[in-house]
């Protein structure tokens, strides 16, 4: 027997319909003799639909109360998933993220997980029912009030909420099979992944894969906890997200047993068109100026992602900087910039939201040279510009044309030999 | 200063702009100088839309997981409710009925309240700030799991609170201007009332007046809250509900004042369609077979309202005893007598749901010898036949045929001189 959590996004409980299905799936479980513990997202639409009710009311909604109005999402659908399973004749109980333990700090809207104290989930499991908890949301430890964890953080209750518990796995069910080595919509012959690490996977989900949030992996990864990713639709073995270690162990093991799973030196390329691109314009060259830039940014919460300072041409002594941030920020940072230019003195900004992203992702890049010849020259035969350049120990990425996002992850998923004989199944919709 | 609760029903806050009138009403009483706690109900019909969506998953829903499930209406109404105050520069804190300290049994779905513990109610006043209390809900003693109070409960909300915040008044915000001598729609000449007693606006309940739910005048009338039945359409002066003392000083006041307020002999006239009449036919005329009869039924949770038994044919020893019920209990009530009838020994069971119960309620008709004759005379001459007939102190009730219930009510309110000058003004849409 087993303690598994089971998390379904929006798109695995979108309809009446879905809901049974998955009921079905929770119950098979259960009956197999697991202990099962459920997080459950807003069905479909209903967070976008709450927002634009918040936006119709208020132009600037109150972050307390937009709180209190998202997490009516989940526990509407917690509530009717705990119906279909009761009809199923097992028994199933919903908890709020506060009933279920979940304690946050008080930063509406971006809460961080500070405790989790799951008494009650635990009760439940001794009493054989199934308990369901609404995702993506906790308490605040110090004002009781409702909070909400961000987008994404249906997966981050179902880590945390895993890993308070001792699980053994957290199986992150969504609307693919799994990983894939690239995005199956762009690249047909995409193949999926057996397995991952958690230090792939968090470049992965930097580099712009959506198929798990960033601190959810972050989350597994301090706890060794591992994460399955799979399909609802369907009863495939997904992805394993795991240690360097375990992923080792489970290679080892699957060979034992005459199967043919090995490590790739690469596991996957990833575009990201949701980025944009700003360049401060003739910033004098003198020591503390980018440190003055950045600060600005940081002060207007600003995430940046890439940076690059151009050599300083002599005649002028001044420079160019240049980073990316999401499209969404680009306003908040252009406004925080202008607010400082004569402070700073730099002679003007320039936007740029046609971009793209593209990252190339393995672990076995590390032990093999060569990676960044092959990246650059296949992306140069297929005559993509590269316009920005940033590195990590297991991942390349470049800037270039939106235009050429799409060419440049086939590409490359041709160069490093990750496509499969045949085509993948991709299904509709996409994951929360 | 007063201390104000204000109860608004799904009707006031339907949409956007319904909600941003509703704020623009709170927020006046705030700057006023009177604390307000605001008690609200869920958006129009969107508790009618959860159950769909519960029945469209289970045919008969887990009745806590329906409570959980129904509760996120009214989240969703205060946290909106919150957001447009907060705009409108007050500051506005939105609570569920577990943080407001409703504190309940665990009869789900028709949960009594046990206690209110209002701390957090109390520091948000302390703060000046503006409390949003979700109605219709609470949370249970034993199990700490979410209950709701039935329909109508969020009256009850209001109330409660009051009391235990020792407010000065409970405003009852509807969409018509308070308490009327009949339903306009059915009597445009109706009147409305100044002020009403507890016990009046109780049998007016009973008798179908939907304006309060009679559990709220129960808990107002133990704790001599008075409570101001009034539209959040306009800014009429609505209605009172008070005990008969602070009734008779409000008379006196207002005397003296030059006003020529006066307590009516009758305060209404209602008629009510929603009852069915079944008749248990040829039952022996025994000690104990009525017993038997209620017994039966009460085990099954029907609430009856008025009986009649026939007198013993002679010949027979047999008698039909007739009772009313809700319509919606009449399947239930029949099958729980099919399941006694062998051990009753009656002979068949009639049913009957084309009837209207019409009353006429007032606490003058205590001193005022004749309103009987006055009564049942003007029914007559109205041609409306009487079948059964049921009395309190302050109150007469007769069943009839539902087609004349409205022109029973008409000959009533006229005869008893309740017609206005000119027509009542009504509203569209009903309160919950």
């Amino acid at each position: 027997m087993s303690l598994i959590v089971q998390k379904f996004g929006g798109s695995s409980v979108a309809d009446a319909d879905s809901i049974k299905r998955v009921a079905r799936r929770i119950v098979d479980t259960h009956l197999a003799g697991h202990e099962v513990v459920v997080v459950v997202s807003a069905m479909g639409d209903t967070t976008d639909d709450l927002i634009e009710l918040a936006e119709q009311v208020s132009p600037k909604p109150a972050a307390r109360e937009l709180d209190m109005l998202l997490t009516a999402g989940e526990r509407i659908s917690m509530a009717v998933l705990a119906m279909a399973i009761h009809d199923l004749g097992a028994e199933a109980r919903s908890y709020t993220g506060s009933q279920a333990g979940m304690i946050t700090d008080s930063a509406h809207g971006a809460a961080r997980i500070v405790e989790v104290t799951p008494g009650r989930i635990r009760s439940a499991l001794d009493d054989r029912a199934i308990p369901i908890v609404a995702g993506f949301q906790g308490v605040a430890r110090d004002t009781k009030d409702i909070t909400t964890l961000g987008r994404g953080g249906t997966d981050t209750t179902a880590v945390a909420l895993a890993v308070a518990l001792s699980a053994d796995v957290c199986e992150i069910y969504t609307d693919v099979d799994g990983v894939f080595t690239a995005d199956p919509r762009i690249v047909p012959r995409a193949r999926q992944l057996d397995s991952v690490t958690y230090e792939e996977m968090l470049e992965l989900a930097a580099a712009g894969a959506k198929v798990l949030h960033l601190r959810s992996v972050e989350y597994a990864r301090r706890f060794d906890l591992p994460v399955h990713v799979r399909s609802s639709f369907s009863a495939h073995e997904g992805t394993w997200v795991l240690s360097d270690r375990a992923l080792t162990d489970r290679i080892v093991r699957n060979a034992q047993g005459g199967s043919t799973v090995e490590q790739p030196i690469i596991s996957g390329t990833v575009a990201d068109t949701n980025d944009a691109k700003i360049t401060v314009v003739g910033v004098p060259d003198r020591p503390g100026e980018a440190a003055a830039i950045f600060t600005a940014l940081a002060d207007a919460n600003i995430n940046i992602d890439m940076i690059v300072q151009n050599v300083s041409a002599e005649a002028t002594g001044r420079t160019d900087v240049t980073f990316t941030c999401p499209q969404g920020s680009a306003a908040k940072a252009l406004a925080a910039l202008e607010a400082v230019r004569d402070a700073i003195g730099f002679a003007s900004l320039a936007f740029d939201d046609e971009i793209a992203k593209i990252s190339l992702v393995g672990a076995g890049m590390r032990s093999h040279p060569g990676v960044s010849a092959t990246f650059f020259s296949s992306l140069a035969e297929a005559g993509v510009n590269v316009e920005m350049i940033s590195t990590s120990e297991i991942r390349i990425s470049i800037v270039t044309r939106a235009a050429v996002a799409a060419e440049a992850v086939r590409a490359l998923h041709t160069a490093f030999g990750l496509d499969a004989d045949g085509e993948a199944v991709v299904y509709a919709g996409t994951g929360r």
